[in-house]
């Protein structure tokens, strides 16, 4: 052996000893966190609680209250170092007793679809309407009719999730704009109401809800949407019978707003007190399922890492906070309140991690962060072999944490396998019976070892 | 540039070009195999009516047979080069119409336990069998207690399957001795019966049964499961009166032997029709559930890949073929038909894939073959990344296909999500509506394209 590789394994190989040691600690530490997770089915029960006992929890109704108040008694019984509220001025819409839409045709006679309103809707009066039903599947196809086509008629969005897509969100996400604007951007041509497909690649009847927006500058008009069964049966009837009529009727309504909050719980840095790592999920959820896979899963995660971490006896050396944000689905009023407060106390977000893509098995971890960062974060893979975990990619992040992204904190998505999600997502279809306990432990355990990563070598 | 590199590149590029323009066109291929696959629901339905018309089949049984007719019909119309029977001489074992558990303490009470016979086991006797119960958790333990303590009495296997494993089929692994050869190790020591804990890490109220295996020296006894959340009761009750007698009476019986059949389905190889690549799962499955996960989907994945190949107009090179095995549960009787009829007609097989690991959302191919060819599947991974399969391995391939590595056959395991599969395997909870349509889709999409990849650069 030369003189110079001799040198040079001299101040390299302690350097080497040492890193391997810490990853050999490393190891074991997340190996604990994934038993603790396993073999505890802590979470699991305090999901079936907040699905089956409370249920569909829209913010500004009183379940969502009741649901504030369970997880503020689920963390303090955990012992963190804080748990407090965090007050969040919330929309309350309700949804009142009565979605209906019937199809009246001379032809084929009356169907009552499986129908209900979308968030935020205004209703259609006592009386409903009665009105022509033109079927579209885009916003050109508005411009392209015209006023004088659709005045006084009910737009029908029909365009399907594409199920040739790989991954559920891609299909979700090309066809979603239809819930979202169809309203506003039918109005503008005078239509009496919209109907729409619902915005998932499930064949069911499931309607599956979900928030829509209003322009301020166009007079609102109410909003449903259909299951997809319904829509392919709205859609036939319609060729069969082109002067089809539909009558809805729904009596939800927007009322003042209220008071909520989001829930947080943390534990205390004991080397970097004023530096946060903060992660969660939300707390409230649509109103006709129980809200497990959205958001349930993904917010009792969050409550887990502190759990898993007193379990074990971990002491952070940053602040790690769990956070159920409210308000996700109508207006992201809980985000927006919680990064007011972070710039308001000066608090410095090291990193974000928000679980929103459902509770099913883990692939990894999209990461919203530039190149330094995410590399750190891609060189703890190996980490996470030993768990499957095999997603670490660059890519968006959560909205209840996008925030915080003003204040430049790398920010990532606990990523899930997506295929079976748009089954439940916003439907009645979205109970506790559905999440897996193995794959809901799991995604703790996986943004566990996250966390603890983070914690230990910074970001 | 240097004349060196100039001619060196005159003569890479062309074939990096080659090679570029070869992988873009399996892209092409693999994309089409894809959306054919997530857009036509034929396999989905053809699963649905296999288990919900037709329901749980095993071996010997009538329901298999019907079975055997409805896949040969099946295979018939997706119009491949050949279908054919290929007998097979079975096991016909009959679960009878009674399985029943009941404890019987003077302390505690009566209480009837959910269980069901192992399959192969001889039945009690109509007067069923009363006896003390001995709790083990493992066959040393039987060595320890020794034949005095254990003549007469009726054996307890609890160890349970362990939850902290991440991948189930190592926490069924390490349990499942007890049911395969529970009753053969306690009748050496005399004992009247065993009922033991099912192999799953599930809670729940469902036995999960399975084959179990007597040895030809020693006197056969009667074997029973019982549901994790029963053999847990039990194990309380049995602390708190060891003295409890368990009553325990079925009526099952092993029959003659009958036969029955593989189902095959094969387009010849254009240019190499005497080289064979066969996939499939099968057909059989445990009678109490509706053989959904294991392996209704699996055996239906391999179908598809013919019905994919067909509806895309691809012609093989070599003979691509789907076989639905029989007996996979009892004897692998099946498997054994296939390899020696393989061989007496001198086919060569280029590979084997075998899909028998439930139909959740696919992770890729664990591969039992040499490294030329391991190295060889491995290469081809980045043409999958686009569909999330990540998990390319050197590993075991399935029971169906492993006789086949006596020829030298590369072996292929087609390989999915696991935290979900041992719910519902030899269940009554293995169910059609436990299955994704697009994660069982998705299966068949990814063996589409390993095989279309193997048929068109060998192996």
């Amino acid at each position: 052996m030369s003189k110079q590789i001799t040198l040079a394994l001299a101040f390299i190989l302690p350097v080497m000893i040492q890193v391997s040691q810490a990853q050999n600690q490393d190891s074991i530490v997340i190996r604990k966190m994934y038993t603790e997770a396993l073999t505890n089915p802590a979470g699991y029960k305090s999901l079936e609680y907040l699905c089956t006992k409370i249920g569909g929890r829209i913010c500004g109704t009183a379940k969502a209250e009741e649901a504030v108040r369970y997880v503020k008694k689920l963390l303090e019984s955990m012992k963190p170092d804080t748990v407090y509220l965090q007050p969040v001025m919330v929309k309350h819409w309700e949804r009142g007793n009565k979605e209906i839409a019937q199809i009246i045709s001379k032809k084929k006679g009356k169907k009552e679809l499986h129908v209900c309103s979308l968030g935020t809707s205004i209703g259609t009066g006592d009386a409903g309407i009665t009105a022509a039903v033109i079927e579209v599947h885009n916003f050109d196809e508005l411009r392209t009719i015209g006023k004088k086509g659709i005045e006084g008629k009910i737009i029908f969005f029909n365009r399907a999730a594409d199920e040739s897509r790989i991954n559920t969100f891609d299909s979700y996400g090309g066809a979603v704009d239809q819930r979202a604007r169809g309203a506003m951007q039918a109005a503008r041509f005078g239509a009496s109401a919209v109907i729409v497909r619902s915005a998932t690649t499930s064949h069911d009847n499931f309607p599956h809800t979900g928030v829509q927006h209003y322009a301020d500058t166009v007079k609102p008009i109410p909003a449903m949407c259909v299951s997809t069964n319904d829509a392919d049966l709205l859609s036939a009837w319609l060729k069969e019978d082109p002067s089809l009529k539909l009558f809805m009727n729904m009596n939800c309504s927007n009322l003042p707003e209220v008071q909520s909050a989001n829930v947080v719980g943390e534990i205390r840095g004991s080397e970097h007190p004023e530096e946060v790592i903060v992660f969660g999920g939300h707390l409230d959820s649509w109103d006709i399922g129980e809200g497990a896979h959205d958001d349930g899963a993904g917010m009792i995660q969050g409550l887990e890492v502190l759990r898993i971490y007193k379990a074990l006896g971990i002491k952070p050396k940053h602040t790690i906070r769990a956070v159920a944000f409210m308000d996700e689905e109508i207006a992201q009023r809980g985000a927006a309140a919680y990064a007011e407060a972070a710039k308001k106390k000066g608090e410095k977000h090291i990193a974000g991690i928000e679980a929103d893509r459902g509770g099913a098995s883990p692939w990894g971890f999209s990461i919203d962060a530039p190149d330094p960062q995410l590399n750190k974060i891609k060189s703890w893979k190996p980490l996470f072999s030993p768990y499957n975990l095999w997603f670490f990619e660059k890519g968006g992040s959560g909205v209840d944490i996008s925030n915080l992204k003003k204040q430049g904190s790398p920010l990532i998505g606990y990523v899930t396998d997506p295929q079976r999600y748009f089954d439940y997502h916003h439907s009645a279809n979205d109970t506790f019976d559905k999440v897996n306990v193995r794959e809901l432990e799991l995604g703790a355990a996986a943004m566990s070892g996250l966390v603890y990563l983070i914690d230990t070598y910074g970001l």
